[in-house]
């Protein structure tokens, strides 16, 4: 398999999303104006303790995008991000850059992901203002404590939430 | 004119480019992986000191560009960015970020433009290692010092160099 | 005149306000919260090319906040911050942080002026995400361009600025 | 209870103190000087290993501060802290920021706290230069090898740690 | 034993090593430009997990260096850093920076070690930049997953890697 | 000239020194104990405007130093850094890093000088924290505005400041 054939119309959107966030769903939605597909790809790593199972994360994931037909496709992954790429066929990693963010980690893994594989491109869209404080794992921690998640997730994973705590 | 016109396949690579780095050629040929078109848009500003003319940075990108026929246009802009793109129908501003970088002013600038019109997009590429440490103020500085700056620029570039200073 | 005198419910908000935002605002509305009195210090630096003069922007800093009554006080200093707050009586300096900010430069600030008297305390607060990509300097550039600023600045601030340009 | 009770005269200086060092109490100090009583709120978090119990934390705390009076209260709290502070009627949240800090992190907790309870403010202090470089997982690394470890936390932090290793 | 016996001509490069990195080598022959000899001190931390035992981190750290005869040293170190210094006689700490890097908790070392011992001095090199995105962690995790690592480690690193998985 | 000539053992700590602070002063003492000799280098550049003239700041410097004899000499410098190393035979760059500093603005000087000659190396020496928040502008900042500047530069530059102002 060659390198040329990875399309650069079908974006990937990697990631843990335990849980998936509205800052997720927003980047997904910015990727949808700027390419034909996004693929929204789970991480399964079995080293990682997550919250929610592999099956459930991809399932929130599923359901807080339903109404959207085709263009946004949930997969889940193990293994090399661009080996992943190259059996799906796509040419863009799409990473969310929130103001406040690890850019510097970001621009690490883009830099190696482009040793690893030339033809693929990262590309970084900054998250909206009035989600630039909520990351999964501070979800995490504000629902097991009781706090109100409603605006910070959708209505799928907060009931999700709920019932984990 | 509205906001729905505006072209995700059309993108615009704004800056005062003085002088077009290998870092920007880096960025632009990047992009030509992800949109149909992309067009450099070369800041006339009367407020700031250049040491190349308006005329002169359009030309020095032009040339640079001359082998990219259509996809790659070369415009000058003054006013509001966003008014530019809505003018030119391009609703994807591209920005490189290198791993030296100024991030957390590219983000409140991404951040404005989308008040400013929530139909355009600012997209990151991450610029190539190998450019990390070029702007074109450092550039010029090494330049008018007469360091060597065949590495960092194209040949009409370093050819204009050598004759400003 | 002994530090001992300076009173921790005074507070002040020091800055050139070129002009006030909707940031700046929020910051000294949240500051009430804490303290008796904020006084919005207007720096008269003759050194520093401002848009509006010190005269315009202590009036514009005035009139945003004429519903305040005594708790809002404006002046104008120039000279040593610390020796300001001397005068007034003052024991705490108010900075307000943005998500994106210089969060160096005011830390060197306010180890500064902890320097320069020991009695006086520097104090940040968070500005709100929805005005963490306002600064005055941006507010400015917009508004010199044409662009809609209606959100970022007070109402007799929009009209100051468009009479500017 | 309705958030109009939180007082913004009483402030909460939150953390795990494991163990509490000189850097904190500059803090709790300092904030002394803004706030009628500030009450050091030492976490029970069962998920999280700590060198010290939380008995043996909130002794160390106590013990350090017993010649403030009633001015610095300790406490233990589990939970989310803008529910500990709705039942103390605590409006202020104090954070030490060190020259060297986590910034990033601050913020994002700064905007979810305000997020999940309006009225409650955080306030940072500048950690004092001398202090710019000690935390309390680099005390105990320190003095787990054995490092001299006077100059960074209290005599009975100190005798404490001695018996721990 | 005094801290005047310590020599600057003598450095120190301190880490875990798990692997060593092409990123690592380019600090240590820099470093043999400025010192007589550079010791690379492997961490021996119990409590830290290795994928490499440390008896093979030194191996491979010594092989990698064979050809540099007696001016590069390979030792294991446990307890505190400066403490293996003063025994050692060396009085110069070397550190790699990448444009990419943690620069807050080198400098936070830096002082602390500062603390520990005034006459030992730390000496930061810039790692080039064709190294800036390679660390220990993410080699391990991309050799983990099947990547090519052949440009960021050594060929008996390399081989080491493959045995590994 | 080739570069094989630049002597490892003879340090350069270029500069404006507008004035010399004692957070340079306690670099070069440092930097002593590394290279044989450290020269600095105090930087002529008609462009930049500065509070004192090059023979007052060189003069400044040299006061400041007239105790350590010939290992610190003193020399203005014009035109590309490189070029005045090769000339002084030396083959280190000294810099200081502040806690608080343009840590990204250092790393891409120093890589643009590596790729303008590969044999001179920049070390990085991190300033005391008791300095970490002096720099030439802001003491000359607070020193024209009154300040007390004693305990930031050295007696000779006090005298020159207060002649100034």
């Amino acid at each position: 398999m060659t390198d040329i054939m990875l399309s650069k119309s079908l974006a990937v959107f990697p990631g843990s999303f335990d849980p998936l966030t509205r800052g997720h769903m927003d980047i997904v939605t910015r990727a949808l104006g700027l390419f034909s597909q996004v693929t929204v790809a789970v991480l399964d790593n079995p080293d990682k303790k997550t919250l929610f199972t592999l099956d459930e994360r991809v399932e929130l994931v599923r359901d807080s995008f339903k109404d959207f037909g085709e263009s946004v496709r949930v997969e889940r992954f193990r293994g090399l991000l661009v080996d992943f790429m190259k059996k799906s066929g796509a040419g863009v990693i799409i990473r969310g850059l929130r103001a406040i963010t690890d850019y510097d980690y970001e621009a690490q893994m883009a830099l190696m992901n482009k040793h690893l594989c030339q033809d693929i491109e990262t590309v970084f869209l900054v998250t909206s203002e009035e989600y630039s404080y909520i990351s999964s794992s501070l979800v995490r921690q504000v629902a097991s404590l009781g706090g109100d998640i409603s605006n910070l997730v959708s209505p799928v994973v907060m009931e999700a939430l709920r019932n984990k705590f």
